[in-house]
């Protein structure tokens, strides 16, 4: 599975999701096309998913928010007759690589949670309507939708049959979401993970599987009728017109990523990425009608948008390139203003759509699992939202004083109020409060620096960087991390930046990153699973696995 | 490594561990033998250590809490001129089977939360006197006391190399320790786990690595004053004589483990280990005069030292006894006579003491990695701290109403107070809390039953068992569900289990047998760590691990 993986779509290529707006409500119809996998070897039966199918979901939950502002409730749903969904497709699972299925299961767990979010940070609800099987991956759709309701027949049934028929986990969110979302009884839960055929009609309501169960008879006409009843219920404001988002103007080379606004360097010898993001040429437009009709050209979403794209595609094209270092240039005056268009008119559904944007991408960096540097250079722009980027990363270089031959201004940060709670890492408290959980304190004094041009010195008497270097210094010690850090096991770096980027408290989302994960990457490694007796590989061949019967 | 490793001991045995008695104050002075290691192929230089030294470190810290009551302090502090603790043996894991590292890092955790707990369950502090090389598993032993004290000079250092140096991760809290409970700045956090040799002198202190940092010449003068101070601000109160804790009477053969309160029948075809926990024959001691008496004998306190050894024997020495079935016999009035004694008079040191030693052994159940369930058959007597493990296991099954030919007093479950807070889980809430998530105010209505016996359909109604079975269904039933689980791959059930225990809140303890744990587990798997070519093999070589540097 070597081929690049692109991460743009758009609606004029779908082959496995439709989509019908009827105002308010949306119809999200999943009706996989067998023969659109995303590599060969495997059709996709069932409304079985692969990474393909998941890209083009993910548009469509993006495009939902700008696109269609006007939803206020989407209904997810089967396009087939007998099943919902049958979850990730297991003989691509059997044949994927480790890696490729560690970052599917992170990006699909992206996606999970962006639509999960949706509700409360866009008045976006989305309703599950389960008729058919609906198991695995399926029902881990079905777990992210706030609401799901159930039809009451012989063969509409959800389940989490992994571990029993597979010998894996549930890969996206499953197990946390059925203790912590759903709060079902743990012992109940365990045998409903445990169960291959599921659980059904009143048990599924009962256990807190589900939230309605409908006669088959009444059950379209009730999700109909729940859909509305949200839709009336959202306060949601109604806004009449979304923007397009257009496709992105991106080149690839062998060395390099380009975009308008962003310059990837790739240095396959260092085992390097170079993300240099490029400040603002102009002011900010004077209002959000200004910053509306720019749409996607925009400079705040248009940055956002070939952010998100490059995380992804680093993430899974470029998995020997293990340090991303953050790069930034430009005038932060000017940035400055793009911000606080925003921040001043965060009630406006365009402003508010590209600040929880910019909330879900910086999240995308917390869970990547690359050592990730930043260099503040001079000339660099690395203020408010962008100055979130250095407390997302493991470390920060800074450039002290003036540096011989280089008359860039000099390397200033400067916080805004953008760093004081409008992005908040999984964990719910902001990069600033996780950074200074010793001293929650000092994070509320850093709020009397809010603008100032906190050049080396000061910043790192404020703890806002790492590691300050001056002429002298910069250039051999910024090597010698480079070297060092990317000779490091790529698993070793993987456990230690997975558990040091994460302190205090815990929630649903790092759970789902941080431990469950953890376990299944662990499973997804043992023989019982993807050995060549293992269950993955003789799924389907009505033989069961062999397993090692020794507990660890 | 398939010899029997046996969890007593007593300090007639000790060969890595010297304790020095001055009254409130205990020296701990480890001093590994080079030529004790458990097992054949490695020496334990530089103080380091294997899962011996490490049962005697438990064995101490028990007994320290029984036997030695008037210690208020202990330093923990080294036999050794240059180093403190070079952490585990490195030749030891590089043998190691994956389950005996795994099990080896459980324990060794278990060890590590029992003595920094001591403080608040017990008013024991520990101080850690470090001198020399402190690092890896050296450094978690530091970070598990509460007070770390380093001494300031060229060779003294605190470290977690684990990373750089082995390619796999602190494997005993070593990170989350560093990010939640000295709340190590998290790029800083990054720094220390990257470099070699460590971090020493002020900026161990400045980073919050260290409490204090002392010229040598005031070392040994310093501890001593500082062990004394805290000493005297201890609020625990003055005990002059403690209990002995003899021997265990206990017979292993092929198919049973037998102890006085508690037998384990050991089924290898089956591949169950069930554990049938006996009541007390006697009412309770009239008081704590009288328990104190009976000392080591007391129903209480015995049944508890018996049922952790039952745990640690079969998890290291019976991996493919994959489900743990626990049952009980006895009189629930006369057990509850025992329970009653301790709980109305807790703030009796030895009750007190009593309690907490049950607290910790019902979080060993929690974290165990087999299947467990429990079986509530007539005459038992699953009442108070024993009802707690009905909430423990995976799943319970209850006999309701009579069985053919059996006239043993009806199944019953009692609640009592020690139900409702007195054994919180790792995650700091009760099994009930846990168990009703969703439903806090059951929680609060359940207070109402305490003291009930309630039969299978009560006890069913209340949530408080999984499954009730009469007479014609009791058997099948049951064989099934144990033929199904043992059928399931070992791998995908424990990370099942460990995903389905424990859901509410995370606290440092989840996350390190949760999350950390996870993360080592997987990385304990990885090639870069354990294969031929991998750091764990080559160290000592001279030669770095040849890594594959694809980032997962």
């Amino acid at each position: 599975m070597s081929k690049m993986i692109d991460f743009q779509t758009n609606p004029s290529k779908y082959r496995h999701w439709k989509v019908e707006y009827e105002g308010p409500v949306a119809n999200l119809i999943m009706d996989v096309d067998e023969n659109g996998g995303l590599f060969e070897g495997y059709e996709l039966k069932l409304n079985s998913y692969d990474l393909g199918v998941d890209i083009e979901l993910s548009d469509i939950v993006q495009r939902m928010r700008f696109e269609h502002p006007e939803v206020k409730v989407v209904v997810m749903k089967s396009g087939k007759d007998k099943v919902f969904c049958a979850g990730a497709n297991i003989r691509m699972l059997g044949g994927a690589a480790h890696s490729h299925k560690v970052n599917f299961c992170k990006f699909t767990n992206e996606t999970r949670n962006a639509f999960e979010a949706a509700a409360e940070d866009s008045g976006q609800n989305y309703i599950a309507a389960v008729r058919g099987a609906c198991a695995g991956g399926g029902y881990e759709l079905a777990l992210a939708c706030n609401h799901i309701m159930l039809t009451d027949d012989s063969t509409s049934a959800v389940g989490l049959p992994e571990v029993p028929l597979l010998a894996v986990l549930p890969g996206t969110g499953g197990l946390t979401r059925v203790t912590d979302k759903r709060k079902v009884r743990r012992d109940r839960a365990d045998i409903f993970c445990s169960i291959e055929e599921g659980v059904k009609g009143k048990r599924a309501q009962e256990w807190g599987l589900v939230d309605e169960v409908i006669p088959n008879s009444k059950f379209d006409d009730t999700v109909v009728e729940r859909a509305r009843e949200m839709a009336a219920k959202s306060s949601k404001p109604d806004v009449a017109k979304g923007i397009t988002l257009g496709p992105l103007n991106r080149e690839i080379t062998d060395n390099a990523v380009t975009y308008d606004l962003i310059e990837v360097e790739l240095d396959r010898e260092a085992r390097t990425a170079t993300i240099t993001i490029k400040g603002p040429s102009e002011e900010a437009p004077a209002d959000m009608a200004a910053f509306e009709a720019q749409g996607d050209q925009a400079y705040m979403l248009k940055l956002v948008r070939e952010l998100e794209d490059t995380i992804l595609h680093l993430r899974t094209n470029e998995n020997e390139l293990g340090l991303w270092i953050f790069k930034s240039q430009g005038d932060p005056e000017t940035l400055l203003t793009h911000e606080k268009l925003l921040m001043d008119n965060a009630e406006h559904w365009l402003a508010n759509e590209t600040l929880q944007y910019w909330k879900r991408t910086l999240k995308r960096i917390d869970v990547t699992s690359r050592s990730l540097a930043a260099f503040v250079e001079h000339g660099s722009c690395f203020v408010g939202i962008l100055a979130e980027i250095l407390f997302a990363v493991d470390r920060s270089y800074m450039m002290e004083d003036e540096f011989d031959g280089d008359n860039r201004p000099m390397a200033a940060i400067r916080l805004t109020d953008a760093n004081f709670g409008r992005f908040p890492m999984g964990n719910d408290i902001t990069r600033l409060q996780t950074r200074f959980l010793a001293d929650p304190e000092h994070v509320e004094s850093l709020k009397s620096q809010i603008g100032n041009a906190l050049e080396a010195e000061e910043a790192d008497a404020q703890g806002l960087v790492t590691v300050i270097l001056d002429d002298i210094d910069w250039e051999d010690e910024v090597r010698i991390f480079v070297e060092e850090r990317v000779a490091f096991s790529p698993d070793a770096l993987t456990g230690m930046e997975a558990n040091l980027r994460f302190a205090g408290p815990e929630t649903m989302e790092t759970r789902i990153f941080g431990r469950l994960t953890a376990w299944q990457n662990w499973i997804f490694n043992r023989p019982n699973a993807v050995g060549k007796d293992g269950a993955l590989q003789r799924y389907g061949t009505g033989v069961r696995g062999d397993y090692n019967m020794e507990r660890v």
